[in-house]
C-alpha cells in the first residue's frame, strides 16, 4: 500500500510538470502565431545577453590589444579551455553562488556545466596536466545566471581576462608583479585616477581572532566584511550583529581596525599592535605586505597602492594576499553607480567607483583537483574588462573621435561608366600589395555615392579611375580630407608605406 | 478510473526515471571512491572538447592573424554573438542535424541552445537590427554534439572563421571577392597546393529536373551527390536507386554530368547543351558561372578554381553559387585519412585530402526571420579553422624550427648573490621602456638556470648584472646565440628599435 502511495504521489508530481510544459508550448504558440505556417520568430538575444556590434568590437580590440601587450611584455603564454566542464568540476568551488551555474541539458552521456570563471577550469588544467610551473593569461567567456543589470555592465555571458603565475617561488615576488600588471593596464588604457587596495586572508583571520570571532564563523564576517564597499559600516555592523550572531563588542573591534588605511608604515604599526601581534597569521601576513611593499617600491607603483584592512574579496579560495583596483575619477561614477564606501573614517578617501581588477593568491585550489592533494602556489588577476568596455563606450559616445570600424585605406572609385572591370582589377593590384582596399559592388555607382562611402567610414583615400589615367597607365589617389592628389604609377609595394602614413 | 490508470501509468514511467538518476548517482559515487570524504575527480575535458597549451596557442594566433589580416585587407568590420541563442532560433534550420544541437537546461526562464554554426545567428542579428548591408566577419566556437574524431581534428567544440557580404549588389562581384578571399588565405598560410570547386544550387536543380528527378527530390538527391568526395559513383548511384527510389536511367545521366569538370568553356558548353537548355535555373546559373569566371580573371585567381558539377554542398540554405576549397597535396594526407574522390572521370585530379573552406549564397535565410519576410542576399565563407591547426601543429612538430610561447626579449639576470632588487629594478625599467622582459623570481637564482631558462624559451637577450656594472651604470646585454656582449647606459628607450632585431 505504501508503495501504491509512493507510485501516486509521484504521478502526481508528474501531472504537475506536464501541466507546466503544457503551458509552456501554448504560450510558445501564441507567440508563434496563428496557423498561416509562417513562424513569427521572437527576435531577440538570450536574457542577459548582447551582440556586439562592429563600433562596440572596434572598442573591444583596442582595449584586449593594450591588455594582452602587457602580459606578453610580463612574459605570459596563453592557453585556452572548453566553455563547458565536467559538472563536478565546478562542484563545491564557489559556494552559495553554484546555484549561478548554467547547466547543459542531459542529452545523454556526461553531466556538463558552463565555465562560470577561468580560475577553476586553470586549477583543473595544471592538475590534469601536472604542471607545476607557468604565467598564463587567458581571455574568455564565462557564464552566471545571475540577475542581469546591463546599464550597469553586468551580463550573463561576459569576458573575463585573467592573468596567472602558478608556482613554489621566493614570497611576494610574482605577487608584486601582478600589482605592477594592474597599474600599468590602468595607467595605459588612460580611465582616469585609481586606488588598488591591497590585503591579506591572513591579516583578515589574524584580526577576527583577536577581535574574538569564533573560529567558524571567519568565513561568514569575512564574507560580511566584503561588502564595505557597497554599505555603510552601521549596516556592515548590523549584519554582523543580528543575522550573523557576532557580539557588539567583537563588532566594534573589527570596525576599529577595517577603518585603517595605508603603506608599509601601517603594517610596521600593526606587527606592534598589542592585539594584533598576538596572531601568528596576522603577523606573518603583515610582513609579507612589508615584503610586498618593497618589492612595489622598486617597480615604482606604491602612488597608487593602498593597504586597506577593510578588503575582504568574495571568493573562497584565498590563502594569501588580496587586492583590488577601483576608479577614484568622478567623471565615470555613472557607469557605476552602485558604489559607496561608507567605511567610518574613510570619508577623507574620494568616492569608489567600481571595481576593475581584482585577485589574490590561492595556494589550496589546485590541490583541490590532485588526486594525492599536491599543492600549487598560484597568484593572479582578473581584470573587469566588461566594466572597462562599458567606460571606453561611453567615453567614445561623448567624444568627437569617430570610432572606425573597418581599417580600409583606399576606396577605388570611377567618375566615368563602364569601368567596373578597370576598378576591380585595381582592387586586385592593390590587395596583392598588402593594401587594404574596397570597392563597390555596383557596375556604375555614383562618384557622390562611393565619395560618401569614404566619409562615412573614415576611409582616408580614394583612387580614381578614368580614361584619361588608363591610357596614361596611372592612378590618382585624392586624400579625402584635404582633396589633394597625386597620380601614382602602379607600382603599389613602393607605395604602401607612404599610404599608412594616411 | 481511466485517469487513474493514467496516473499510475506516469507514476511508472517517472519511477523508472528515478531509477535512472539513482543508476547515475551510484556511478558518480563509485567514480568518487570511498567514504574518507576526499573526493576522488575525475580529471578530463568534456567528451569532445580539449585544452589548448601554449604551443597550440601560438600556432592558432598565428593562423589567426594571418586570415584577419585577409578579411581586414578586404575592409571587413566585426561582430559577436552569445554562445547560446533562444533555442527556437536554431529550430528548423539545420535538417537533420538539429539532433545534434546542444540544449541548455531547463532552469526556469528561456529554453536555451548553444550555437551550431555561426550564419544562423549571423542572420539573427541582421533581421533584428534591420540591417540590409554589412561584410563582416566573425570567428568564434560552435558546438555540434557529434561523434568527435579528434585524431583527424574533428570536435564537439571548435572554431568557425566565417565572412559574409550581406546586401543587395550586382550578380556576383562579392561572390567573386569571397573567392579571392579563399585564394589569398589558403596563398599565404603556405599549405601546400589546392584547388576551389565551385558550382551553383540552380545548375545542380536544373540538372535534377532535366535529368528525370522529381520536384520532391531535389534536396535528398542533392545530399547524396554530396558524398561524391567521400563515396564512390557506384556507391553513390547504389543509394540514389536503392535508398531514394530514383530511376537507374535518371541516376546515370546525374552520373554523366557529375563527372564534368572545368572552366568558363565549360559554363559555355552546357549552355549549349541540348538537355541543360532546356531548365531556365540551369541557364542563369551557367550565366553567372561565366560572369564569376570573367571576374576572378580580374583578380587572378583561375588557375587554382575549378567549376566541378559533382560539388553540392550539406547545407540546405544555399540558393546560388556555392564553393569549397581542398587542398591536393600529398603531404597533407595523413591529416585527413577519410576523403576520397570517386566521381567518375576523376582519376586525373590529384587524390583531395578534404575541404579547408567552403561557402555559398544564401539569399532566404535572412528572411526566415523577419517579421515580413524581407530578404536580404547574402554570400559567404567559412573558413575549416580546425583542420588548419591540424595540418599547423604537424607542420611544427617535424619542422626543426621551436615554436616559441612567450615573446620575451630579455632575460633580466644575475651571476652575484644579493641583487634580487637590482634585477627587480631593471625589469620594470624595461617594462616601462616598452621592452619584453622576464626575471626569476627567486633571491638567489644559479646563472645557468638563469641561461637554460633562456634556450628553454627561446629568449634572444639576456641582461647580466654585477656590481661593476651597477657601479658603472651600465648594462651588460649578451645575445645568447653567439655570446657577444654590448655594454648599455641604461637610457632603454633608444635601446628599444635595436633589441627588436633580435
Amino acid at each position: 500500500a505504501n508503495d501504491e502511495m509512493f507510485t501516486h504521489t509521484m504521478g502526481l508530481v508528474y501531472l504537475l510538470q506536464i501541466d507546466e510544459e503544457v503551458a509552456k508550448l501554448l504560450e510558445l504558440k501564441a507567440r508563434l502565431g496563428g496557423d498561416d505556417g509562417k513562424h513569427q520568430f521572437v527576435l531577440k538575444t538570450a536574457k542577459g545577453t548582447r551582440d556586439y556590434n562592429p563600433k562596440q568590437m572596434a572598442i573591444r580590440e583596442k582595449v584586449f590589444n593594450t591588455i594582452i601587450s602587457c602580459f606578453k611584455r610580463h612574459g605570459a603564454e596563453t592557453i585556452d579551455t572548453p566553455v563547458f566542464e565536467l559538472k563536478e568540476t565546478l562542484t563545491g568551488k564557489y559556494g552559495e553562488d553554484s546555484k549561478l551555474i548554467y547547466d547543459l541539458k542531459d542529452q545523454g552521456g556526461e553531466l556538463l556545466s558552463l565555465r562560470y570563471d577561468l580560475t577553476v577550469p586553470f586549477a583543473r588544467y595544471l592538475a590534469m596536466n601536472k604542471i607545476t610551473n607557468i604565467k598564463r593569461y587567458h581571455i574568455a567567456k564565462v557564464y552566471r545566471r545571475d540577475n542581469p543589470a546591463m546599464t550597469r555592465g553586468r551580463y550573463r555571458e561576459f569576458y573575463q581576462c585573467d592573468f596567472d603565475i602558478a608556482g613554489q617561488y621566493d614570497a611576494m615576488i610574482p605577487d608584486a608583479e601582478c600589482l605592477k600588471i594592474v597599474y600599468e593596464i590602468l595607467h595605459e588604457l588612460d580611465l582616469g585616477d585609481f586606488r588598488i587596495k591591497v590585503n591579506d586572508r591572513r591579516i583578515l583571520d589574524g584580526m577576527f581572532a583577536v577581535c574574538g570571532v569564533p573560529d567558524d564563523k571567519f568565513r561568514t564576517i569575512c564574507s560580511t566584511v566584503d561588502k564595505l564597499d557597497k554599505m555603510s559600516w552601521e549596516d556592515v555592523k548590523k549584519e554582523m550583529v543580528n543575522e550573523k550572531g557576532l557580539s557588539e563588542q567583537a563588532a566594534d573591534q573589527i570596525g576599529e581596525y577595517v577603518s585603517m588605511q595605508g603603506g608599509m608604515d601601517l603594517a610596521e604599526h600593526l606587527l606592534q599592535d598589542q592585539k594584533m601581534s598576538q596572531s601568528k597569521q596576522a603577523c606573518a601576513g603583515l610582513s609579507d605586505i612589508k615584503l610586498l611593499f618593497s618589492y612595489l617600491q622598486l617597480f615604482q607603483v606604491t602612488d597608487k597602492v593602498v593597504f586597506d584592512l577593510s578588503l575582504a574579496r568574495g571568493l573562497d579560495y584565498y590563502t594569501g594576499v588580496i587586492y583590488e583596483a577601483v576608479l577614484t575619477q568622478a567623471g565615470v561614477a555613472s557607469v557605476t553607480t552602485e558604489a559607496q564606501n561608507g567605511a567610518p573614517g574613510s570619508t577623507e578617501e574620494s568616492v569608489s567607483v567600481g571595481s576593475v581588477a581584482g585577485g589574490g593568491r590561492y595556494d589550496g585550489l589546485v590541490g583541490m583537483f590532485d588526486p594525492k592533494g599536491r599543492k600549487v602556489p598560484c597568484v593572479g588577476v582578473s581584470i573587469g574588462i566588461e566594466r572597462i568596455f562599458s567606460i571606453m563606450e561611453q567615453k567614445a559616445e561623448v567624444s568627437a573621435e569617430k570610432v572606425r570600424t573597418t581599417e580600409v585605406q583606399v576606396m577605388v572609385a570611377s567618375a566615368q561608366k563602364n569601368l567596373l572591370e578597370e576598378r576591380l582589377k585595381l582592387t586586385a593590384e592593390l590587395w596583392n600589395a598588402g593594401i587594404k582596399a574596397e570597392v563597390m559592388y555596383k557596375k556604375n555607382p555614383k562618384l557622390l555615392s562611393q565619395l560618401q562611402h569614404c566619409e562615412e567610414s573614415g576611409i582616408p583615400l580614394v583612387a580614381i579611375l578614368g580614361e584619361q589615367e588608363l591610357k596614361d597607365g596611372v592612378v590618382k589617389l585624392r586624400v579625402v580630407a584635404t582633396r589633394e592628389e597625386v597620380s601614382h604609377t602602379r607600382r603599389w609595394r613602393r607605395v604602401r608605406n607612404e599610404i599608412e602614413t594616411y
